[in-house]
């Protein structure tokens, strides 16, 4: 790329120059059978049912350009989609995406944001087969993924019942302790800033969990005890977390929990985007996911050792 | 409602409040195996293939709160997504919708931007099966549109050939006519100003065209001009149109046309938003199409009777 071309805007460009670049040389699973350029893509659903979820993320809400590159920006957006579909026991099969941003940004940096998208999705064998582009006063990226079942039944959030284990697989807190690093600015702690900016999502691990029989399950989006609460809310039941089986999680944001001056329980109880899955299982839970609670009989409440929780809770969307 | 309800605001009620009032008491189709309130959506793909597209609105950009209704803007939002699905030759089964949009927004402007949503996907028989809420400083809605070809072969874009005739049904330039009456302050043209706010898609006729052999069909969301340009491009043709057999779209908005200035030509040609259907067919064109223009060999070009067209064009997305 040539300096002119590094310093060419969306707006120098127009729209179908930008998509003409974003969209040139990517390779697609045979399942696309329409890709981007036309009206709509068309992909094959062999299971003969889609899973589909959507979430956005607005600039200076859900991410800072000051934190976050685009390629960050890219991965975190498809790996939080991603995992809405990991929690029902699908696969991410493929993602269409509506990028907003000013006339002012840098076709460069749209070209980050999409090859970190692009990355993301090959993580879990699927590709980007459609999108939008418009001009907005600041970044906002909205993705849809679609999933695939395989014949399973999904996992529904309240399917908990009584007497059921609660296990986790994937990170809990590293995501909201890396957001306390940047918001102190407190150097050190690289892994767990890193974590903040793009969540490592235990993909796979929702087929696992639904091969295992889980009863219900869902992801870390908004923090444990807040996405429990939902869990305990849809199934109509009580949860009871214990903390002795999360002193790792505890203790691996311990240090950064003391440099910014939080409580280390509040970030693994009330932190979210970290995107690891939490499932109810009525059997033994499988490899690599550890028992954290057991589900109790209504109402629906979830407590921590025993007791309510008293401590930072979870994330509010206004 | 009472009157404290309506002014309670989206940071008053938080996200999930907001939520469960905006799904309740809605009738999903047959075909929502799981609806909103899980992780994810689960929906029937009986054809085994799914179409998918996506679009986003931007307050200030693509529609104004002090022109459009939050209903209008929940219906428009849909309408334009479903129009994607029609120019594939299928018919729009569910939706998903990310909306931002600034905590002091009221929880009724909330709901009527839904209610509008649920109004026009149940005029194809759609329903609205997850989303996401979250703030941002200006309204932004983004839609994903998934939809069934019921056995049909998509249309592609880019599959006409010299000889074909060029068809279209629906509007043409009478949203852009609306939107000169917007800008200029232009009273009456009731109808015109509507259609500005709200495009009647011509719903149904994807399937017809697509069921009478069309070759390759786009929706006029950028202009006719400019959306017949990506046909030609896309199917390495020439397009002629004929501004006699668009004569009646002149006529209907060229008083509008005077009032305001423009030329009516520019809207016919140059006008998106209308969401028209334009395809190429090798044979007699379907009832309630019009013939407009006839498919030449390459290169790649649109023409107006014979020669190019000097006058205003389509719309630029930055």
């Amino acid at each position: 790329m040539s300096d002119d071309e590094r310093a060419e805007t969306l707006g120098d460009l127009g729209e179908f120059t930008v998509i003409d670049r974003l969209v040139a040389g990517r390779t697609h699973p045979s399942g696309v059978l329409v890709g981007p350029g036309d009206d709509a893509a068309v992909v094959t659903a062999p299971d003969g049912r889609v899973v589909l979820s959507t979430d956005m993320l607005v600039e200076g809400r859900h991410f800072r350009l000051d934190w976050s590159t685009p390629y960050d920006v890219g991965r975190k957006a498809i790996a939080q989609n991603a995992a809405d579909v990991e929690a029902m026991g699908a696969a991410a099969t493929s993602f269409v995406v509506a990028f907003g941003a000013p006339a002012a940004t840098p076709g460069a940096a749209a070209q980050e944001l999409s090859d970190g998208m692009w990355a993301e999705a090959a993580t879990v064998g699927a590709s980007i087969v459609g999108g939008d582009l418009v001009a907005a006063p600041l970044w906002v990226v909205s993705v849809t993924v679609l999933g695939d079942l395989a014949g399973r039944s999904a996992v529904p959030i309240g399917g908990a019942r009584p007497g059921d284990t609660v296990a986790v697989v994937g990170a809990l807190g590293r995501s909201a302790a890396g957001y306390e690093l940047w918001c102190n600015d407190v150097r050190g702690f690289a892994d767990l800033r890193s974590d903040h900016l793009v969540p490592t999502v235990p993909y796979g691990q929702g087929r696992v969990a639904a091969d295992a029989g889980a009863t219900a399950m869902t992801d870390v989006s908004d923090g444990l005890l807040a996405d429990l609460r939902h869990v305990a809310d849809a199934s109509a039941v009580g949860v009871d977390l214990s903390r002795e089986s999360l002193t790792a999680d505890h203790d691996a944001v311990a240090a950064a929990a003391t440099a910014v001056g939080a409580d280390p329980w509040g970030l693994v109880l009330g932190g979210g985007e970290d995107h690891a899955l939490v499932a109810t299982f009525p059997g033994e839970v499988p490899a690599g996911w550890r028992a954290v609670g057991v589900v109790l009989e209504g109402p629906a409440r979830v407590l921590v050792d025993g007791a309510s929780w008293t401590g930072p809770g979870g994330w509010r969307s206004f």
